[in-house]
């Protein structure tokens, strides 16, 4: 049963594009850098938006809109802002176009060229900002906690679907605080609320971080992230959460009375998890027949196909796919019953192992007979067959242990992929063989942090939240250091 | 207790600006014609779309994503299409921005022209159809049935919010087919599922009907739309559904191999709503005293204010109030106790009725010794005390009760605003007095359809498609005609 899927080891670029492509998930499209988002992968990403956005919600944060397009006079107001993303930024410069006058097609009117060029949001700090200022008045007025569900732009020259594109979805999060202390807190708390999500919802173990001064969010004090490894040992930032102190409110002079009726600039976050998540999640746990899903996220938990030779068995195995698929239905469990008769049962078999639907049952007349079904595991690609009065309850128990189960098996790919490096020798031989995150000892420096990156590709993914404090010396520069980062080559 | 609002006599248009407005629904920004919705706006907006979604997905159809942007060649593909929105498009010509040499500041990169502008999707048929080239070989892979919830983007000169805005939020479906017979019946079933979300849900009746030539969708063969009715008499179109016949197909060239065998071009449809629906909701029900919402729309439909003159007041009130919440929560009806002492009463509800909240119960010392509560309707500003172990029922029933006669009196209001006009020098009066519908004979000529809006801005909004058919002469022409057909000023 060929899937004519590449195989990870042979080439894992290769592999994430083809599956990507056949599971469809997304495909590029005519305009360069941008994706097509198919019904497949959208659902995934609908389920993975749902659930963000009730977090959100719990921790009380509501939903705005803002627009698309930032004045470039705004996006020049923070200095390091515009520094960050004047360089992959796509700008609006007319608002007409018209037919030429020499009859060879539809060209830009030049007469309606804007009198400010307008830049398709990278993020949108500068317009929310803007805006806050109109919002925050005083102390009550505070804390302004707002999400955004948008798509933003960053011309990127190298894309990969979901990975890297240059248009992708995201929701950004824009809160405005009365004090430093809870400005802090609530970019700490978004942190944590990501990394809940990954953990229990993608399933995909993550460490919690800060970021050195270099990899910071161009206008934050702070960026906290959470950090991903997938399975070729390359680490995936799936996910920031920015202090910007009081960086914003000044740029854009939004103050407030505080209680005491003295006028302070505001204190601000921003944080934002996007589609590149897509990508996280398919190469953290798929494999070489294809998408691997955990059942929290699957957009069909189970399949149901039926096996037969005549008419007279495919009507009385629908009867009973029937009857699960409402049994599973009413206790919250999704199913695709695929009755088709275009397809054969093999190549439903391959089609939703490459789509990675998490539990696949199989009907044939023998199982009518016997008042089984045979299910099937994809995480494990194990089969057993079962009595028909205890699906229910079996299948319940297999989506939690196939949503345990991958959480497990990523855990113990990365812990076995963290390791302790103590001089830049080991430090360059690990990351071109067994990769992951190589922990040592750095001297602080921007300098060193840059030099290890040029030579070696590795970057400092995060300081972990949780490091203890050592004392060493930084595998590059022989110099002191406190403390082990996490370093490793990106997505 | 004054809203400093202007009343609908007074000024209806300034009437609908500050309601908007104040009602904390969406603001202008810093960026021309393109606004901010705000939380309170945007909760409403997010009940719409989930709605809607649902319908859409319950009629068969999945969503998908796909770029923001379109090349100039592909927008210029089909010939009447890109004559219909050229003259409103918003054009990236530059991907980067840099420091000026002078130091004036951040200035467009010269030299990172594109090769080809980008267009930002005004609306997505051209994008959408290259991609479906590739989607679409046989009769296997129709009907195809997707939706996308997007941003796009129409230069407007005179915008309002809500209801004319450069950027808005909309939906857009877009469905290939086997036969032209079976994309009718698909752009019709679309019309049906925006009449009843709107009559259902908006609790706004309106009437379906199809567009004259003139005013169809650019590339459509047939627009099939829902108009309604606002309270100073003009019309608003709040969906339109197209059917696109082979046009997109044949532009794309997007073929398929049908059961015979044999190549055809595909069938179109194309339907969308948009934050446009907003701007009905807002003025077909609201009043003087600010925004009337629907109970099946309204983010909070029930607020509970609590009236106390101590602590100890405060906190006996807050224990029923509680109750009273969980309650409520328990049978899915959304509550706001807002026990903040920062505002008082009187201002409170006065803040509730301008935010439209449906049912409002306030509970004072007096309603916990009798163990009552006062209840409020939006609607019908009337009053009544219950006793306390009728709440949940006596709120279910108001709310239904609300639900239904803000759509009976939207009718009834719309149903006194059709007038049969039979002459020209009537159509005008009326036009210019009683506003609303005149259903007129008209000659069925481009010609005549042009002239009577050059005189009188009234524009054919739709020939219903409940019309029956009689004979007659067009107000204007004098010639005959076979039907009437519903003409107003419209929004």
């Amino acid at each position: 049963m060929g899937k004519n899927l590449t195989s990870r080891e042979e080439d894992y670029s290769k592999w994430y594009n083809e599956l990507v492509t056949k599971a469809d998930l997304a495909e590029n499209s005519g305009v360069r850098g941008c994706m097509v988002i198919k019904p497949y992968g959208y659902a995934i990403w609908e389920k993975m938006q749902a659930q963000l956005d009730k977090m959100f919600k719990e921790t009380g944060h509501k939903n705005a809109y803002f627009p698309l397009f930032i004045p470039k006079s705004y996006f020049s107001k923070e200095a390091s802002h515009v520094d960050g993303f004047a360089k992959e930024c796509a700008v609006v410069t007319h608002y007409r176009l018209k037919n030429a006058e020499d009859g060879s097609g539809i060209v830009v009117d030049e007469t309606a060229k804007l009198e400010e060029e307008l830049i398709v949001r990278p993020t949108s700090e500068t317009i929310i900002w803007d805006t806050y200022r109109r919002w925050i008045q005083s102390y009550r007025d505070l804390p302004l906690l707002i999400n955004q569900w948008a798509n933003v732009v960053r011309w990127e020259m190298r894309t990969r679907l979901f990975l890297r594109t240059s248009e992708f979805l995201w929701q950004e999060g824009h809160t405005a605080h009365e004090t430093k202390t809870e400005a802090i807190e609530e970019a700490e708390k978004m942190m944590n609320v990501y990394a809940e999500f990954a953990e229990t919802f993608m399933a995909i173990p993550v460490i919690k971080g800060t970021k050195t001064a270099s990899e910071r969010f161009a206008g934050a004090l702070e960026t906290y992230c959470i950090e991903a490894l997938m399975q070729d040992g390359k680490a995936l930032q799936a996910g920031t959460s920015h202090f910007l102190g009081q960086n914003f409110a000044k740029a854009f002079d939004v103050k407030f009375a505080n209680k005491e009726g003295k006028q302070d600039y505001v204190w601000a976050t921003s944080w934002g998890v996007s589609t590149r998540l897509m990508g996280a999640l398919i190469m953290t746990h798929s494999d070489d027949n294809g998408l691997v899903l955990p059942p929290n996220l699957a957009p069909e938990q189970v399949v149901i196909v039926p096996i037969y030779r005549n008419e007279e068995q495919k009507s009385a195995i629908a009867v009973v796919a029937n009857q699960i698929k409402m049994l599973l239905n009413k206790n919250n469990i999704s199913v695709n019953f695929d009755n088709r008769d275009t397809y054969k049962p093999g190549w439903k078999f391959n089609e939703y192992e490459l789509k990675g639907v998490p539990v696949r049952l199989a009907i044939g007349p023998n199982d009518l007979e016997n008042k089984t079904v045979e299910l099937s595991r994809r995480d494990t690609l194990t089969k057993e067959t079962i009595p028909l009065d205890t699906v229910l309850e079996v299948i319940q128990t297999t989506l939690d242990l196939i949503q345990k189960n991958l959480y497990e098996r990523a855990l113990n790919y990365r812990n076995t992929h963290i390791t302790n490096v103590d001089n830049y020798t080991d430090f360059k031989n690990l990351l071109e063989t067994k990769g992951g995150f190589l922990s040592a000892h750095w001297d602080g420096t921007a300098e060193t942090e840059e030099k290890i990156k040029e030579e070696t590709k590795a970057t400092i993914r995060c300081i972990p939240i949780e490091n203890t404090l050592e004392s060493g010396i930084c595998i590059y520069s022989g110099k002191p250091s406190t403390q082990r980062v996490l370093f490793a080559k990106a997505y």
